[in-house]
């Protein structure tokens, strides 16, 4: 019974993740979740009372995703700024691959019209490349005057520009390429023995496709 | 009468421009609008015939504002990396002070939701890039491995990404004290003989409040 409530739900979650990315949240109807779930309008409210309830509920499942993602590169041996550079080529690949990953960029870009206080994830990304260069710091792999907390938020802003105007600049430029080059350019200030091409290849290899679901 | 008609007009593309930066499009009514610009309705359909009309008839203006914005740098004494920078600040103080910039921002931000459209800068400003970059390079003044169309993206979507987190991420710090930053950090990368510190208080100089209206 515990199973089956949670196949359904998964259902409701990614049809509508799936409809959300789309069509957007305005447009999006309880009764084409439901249609496109093969589930009833009622089972929708039943698990989640409401659109607004379900959109949140699609949010939150792409944040749950984020330390699974962050444990992949736990392991001691690799640099912290291989680790980091990994990681961005990881949530790229989300970004094109994952619905779930998708419908909760589209809902945080559509928070304004929607009546539900839509967590962001900008804080949480901030404070974890904090970390990251300061542990290059530590290993003396950061030049000297970069200061981690104020880089950090530079990153994640230059991340999310990169990844909201890709499509308005260049329709046959992926993400993944448009962050590459951003890398190769970055890491030369970011460095303290700039090598930029080097460590994105290395950190490539490292980076996985991400599930999709 | 012309010059009665124009300022009509130009009383009712503000008082829209001003509602737009408060509440959003949809939020937005053409009698709020009516009431605040101190015109009739009647006044808003004869000169826009629909609130689409009118929402892009606050980007247009805007848009007319940057070739004035540029012109401010056509003299030929500033090296173009300088112009680069000081253009970037004038525009963060736009977007910060003046009304129609902001109403062009959010407008473009909720582009999805509106049933027009809306035209957007980025390939513009891609390009007015591109050629500072080109120059900086026949000077000299660019570093040997940046490639200006490549890196002329990387820095409208970098600069996109702060302005649109600017909120998100700290609300006491201002958009040109992260744009500011930035630059110090990017420009380590960019420039053929980094100095950061010295070209950026130079731009900063140059850089003027933009007029608001």
């Amino acid at each position: 019974m515990q199973e089956r409530a949670r196949a359904t739900r998964r259902s409701l979650l990614e049809a509508a993740a799936r409809l959300f990315v789309e069509q957007g949240y305005a447009r999006t109807s309880i009764n084409e979740i439901s249609d496109l779930s093969g589930r009833t309008s009622g089972a929708v409210y039943f698990h989640y009372s409401s659109k607004e309830k379900l959109a949140l509920a699609v949010v939150r499942e792409q944040f749950a995703a984020w330390p699974l993602l962050a444990a992949r590169y736990a392991a001691p041996g690799i640099p912290p700024l291989e680790k980091l550079v990994a990681l961005s080529f990881d949530i790229a690949t989300a970004l094109r691959d994952d619905v779930m990953t998708r419908a909760g960029a589209r809902l945080w870009a559509e928070r304004r019209t929607i009546d539900a206080d839509i967590p962001t994830p900008f804080a949480a990304w901030t404070a974890a490349v904090t970390r990251l260069l300061a542990e290059a710091r530590a290993k003396g792999e950061l030049a000297g005057d970069v200061e981690p907390s104020g880089a950090a938020t530079t990153l994640v802003c230059a991340f999310f520009g990169l990844y909201n105007l890709t499509d308005e600049l260049a329709e046959h430029e992926e993400l993944t390429d448009r962050v590459h080059r951003w890398w190769l350019l970055i890491l030369k200030a970011l460095q303290a023995r700039p090598e930029p091409a080097a460590l994105v290849a290395r950190a490539r290899a490292h980076s996985r496709p991400a599930s999709t679901g």
